[in-house]
């Protein structure tokens, strides 16, 4: 038998008004949705930040809120903070490649047009120094691009 | 006067007993620290998620929690969620570079070996269809990697 109620009210043992604010994200054929988030903000949390957006945003809001809860019950200590981290991290990865790379060609280039210096095979490994100093490159532009001052 | 009580004691108005799980995450010196983390998650969901964990753990998850506090704080509709937005942007971007300069390699490599073909400056913007498959590529490799399904 279906009560009706929205799944936040059906946890919350309560009546489900026309008014719920949660009822539109939190659907009452998904219950783990609203239990995830009640178990990392509680539903009065929840509730208070809906209320505090314009009607437009709320559904984003409900989501991006899910989303934070999940990954701290999946990863306690640092939730999704920690794939901010890894994101980081990829980032940076990425970036030292594409300058290594970058650098590889410029070489190219040189040996392109003045062919007579050095034979192609001997070049890609003879500058370390450049890559060593884009590497550095790379680690300034992406240091305090997240942490932004709060941890 | 100071009464001896951290930051969250202080803020709940009540004693700060010597085993209080908070005190040692928010000292009275950083009330705001607190006082942001209350806001979003309530001393309470605080409390339960710190007791729950080993305490070698509980300084990084104090940290990490506020750091997705503030960022609920100062952006309520996608919190510490659009910042994973903004980074697999960038992770993306730095990619994609990255493949269109290993393509340009590959090009200069094989014009480095058959110099007869095409002159060197023809060449950078000539391989339009191989830009754009390695572009594709990019996508595959970056799609799904952080939303897990969740939203």
């Amino acid at each position: 038998m279906s009560s009706g109620r929205c799944a936040a009210c059906r946890y919350l043992r309560r009546r489900c008004t026309q008014d719920c604010i949660l009822s539109p994200y939190f659907p009452s054929n998904n219950p783990q949705r609203f239990a995830s988030v009640h178990r990392i903000y509680g539903a009065s949390n929840v509730t208070k930040l809906l209320q505090r957006l314009p009607t437009h945003l709320r559904a984003e809001a409900a989501d991006s809120l899910y989303f934070e809860a999940q990954c701290r019950l999946e990863d306690p200590v640092y939730g999704c903070v920690g794939l901010i981290f890894l994101l980081q991290q990829q980032i940076h990865s990425a970036e030292s490649q594409l300058i290594k790379t970058q650098a590889e060609i410029a070489v190219m280039k040189s040996q392109t047009q003045h062919p007579q210096t050095q034979p192609f095979r001997a070049i890609s490994g003879s500058n370390n120094l450049l890559l060593q100093q884009s590497d550095n490159d790379a680690n300034l532009s992406f240091s305090n691009q997240v942490s932004s001052g709060f941890i």
